[in-house]
């Protein structure tokens, strides 16, 4: 039983003082292993195929749990990974942290602790869109007291469809809007603004897909309050994304249509490696695990020089919509 | 014909003034669109379909011919482009050279000529290899006389195998050398070297293929010298490659064979997207031409979690030998 694996792996006691976690790195953790467990579950008993579990640990501090499902009967690829990690910052990632946190003192190395959940879901069936998640909380902790000086949480969820489908991009941002609508009427409108502009190919002068919601950096509150907002949004996942694969996973399509969904899946591959700055962080960590930040690649992709859909297409239409965000919700 | 197209864009007058170009720029350039010619007939009739080709023009100056081949008998994709430039380098652009220059003035914007040939040829046969071959001018000109101030030379050739065939590295090594050693011994074993370094995937800790040549900044000779030296490099591409498609290209494989190719393909999309310092140029320069940029990509790729082959295999031996470059010639 892998789910037993995962179980494991759960902290023991409420002590922190063995991974030096603080009260709140230690129940981010614990939400998270449990919502991993829960999405895993779910996406097995929706897919028929299990999820291969593989917990790694890190020497610098820490480690992680990614569970990945591969070549399964709706996912051609799908990754649900955990991380909780802890070290020491060097002084160059400390300075680029410096001009959103000015109160950082970028003068020497700081003690940290990250906990976050990455989900990256790729179906086969190209009416069934691909979808993202991610939630993180970090914290740089003061030597003495070993309290967090500085912390924040940052995340998201987005959606990539192949196809354009009006009303899976309405349900898709509604059950983000209601999680975000219970705490903060601006969070939103703000966050999926932010995502919008993050999840976006300069190169191709389009949008990944049709977004969802994206925030970094949030301390504005307490953490608890944070904690809470994060636990909705996390908790939103499977009510978002499930009913949208329950409705296209046996849809008819053509091969002209699978060539398509092979293509957008370049893109995808595009924007991950060049323009993702958590892709691109992770690389470049030095002890990062590569499997587990590249998990989000698609099982296969496509590359075709020049190609371009006839108008009035409906391979034209996804790409009006990346090339011109709407609003949905 | 589409030939004729190409020889329609030869510059048909020895006066420079019109697009701005010395005279080595004007020889670079016809020497280039000879080459384009050359080799795109030569793989024609070695792969039996046509390339498409693609003549364009960038608004600050200059343009290409792309040829593409996609889906042939022999290639799965191949691209022959041109590119001839120039416009006004960013002081931004001009400061990232100043650390190799020093004798640029960063504080002004510079005028700039580029002209070079860049080859991608991804075959279908998982065992003929992958190739890539890139040769270039750059110039800096003074305003008043017109004439180059700073120019140099950069380019190479290298060879990707999904599988190990020690005779084919070591005649594609021979074929660049014999090239390199007419001009300095010194060259091929310094640029086989800048080429292992160059080539190299970090977070993979393998090299992209078997190396070749790279080298960049060259102008410690006369110009004439050195494009000398460039025309033996450039002619040197179709024996140094042609022969081993030949020898391969009916080779009988398994579909475990053409799998590991794809995955393959994944790491080429990877050194392509996360570390080539080219491509990364070309996606932030405005007004590039994103689609002769990523012409380099693979029609298909694949991404396997954790994926490793079985000690002892043919898949195994071509990764010993990219994570342990050797000396071939």
């Amino acid at each position: 039983m892998h789910h037993a694996y995962i179980v494991h792996y759960l902290p023991q006691q409420n002590s922190n003082e063995h991974r030096g976690s603080t009260s709140m790195g230690l129940k981010m953790e614990r939400y998270i292993r449990d919502l991993q467990s829960n999405i895993v579950r779910e996406i097995e008993a929706l897919d028929g195929k299990k999820f291969l579990v593989d917990s790694w640990t890190r020497k610098e501090g820490g480690g992680g749990t990614s569970c990945i499902l591969q070549n399964g009967s709706v996912f051609e690829k799908a990754g649900v990974n955990i991380s909780v990690v802890h070290g020491t910052l060097p002084t160059a990632a400390v300075m680029q942290m410096k001009s959103r946190h000015k109160e950082l003192d970028a003068s020497k190395p700081q003690k940290f602790f990250a906990a976050g959940i990455s989900i990256v879901m790729h179906p086969h069936n190209p009416m069934v869109p691909t979808v993202h998640m991610n939630y993180r909380y970090f914290e740089l902790k003061d030597e003495e007291t070993g309290r967090a000086k500085i912390w924040w949480f940052g995340g998201g969820s987005d959606l990539t469809p192949s196809y354009f489908f009006e009303e899976d991009a309405i349900h898709f941002h509604k059950t983000l809007k209601s999680a975000c609508d219970e705490h903060d009427k601006e969070f939103y409108p703000r966050f999926k603004k932010w995502c919008d502009k993050y999840f976006y190919l300069q190169h191709r002068q389009e949008a990944r897909g049709i977004g969802g919601i994206f925030f970094d950096d949030l301390d504005d509150r307490p953490a608890e309050k944070l904690f809470e907002f994060i636990k909705d949004c996390g908790n939103s996942f499977l009510p978002s994304y499930v009913p949208l694969v329950k409705k296209r996973m046996n849809a008819k399509f053509a091969e002209s249509e699978k060539r398509w969904q092979q293509l957008r899946r370049g893109r995808y591959v595009e924007f991950n490696l060049i323009w993702d700055r958590g892709t691109k962080f992770g690389l470049q960590t030095p002890g990062a695990r590569i499997e587990s930040i590249l998990m989000s690649l698609p099982l296969t992709a496509r590359w075709e020089y020049m190609h371009s859909p006839v108008v009035g297409s409906k391979e034209q239409a996804i790409l009006d919509v990346l090339k011109n965000p709407r609003d949905w919700a």
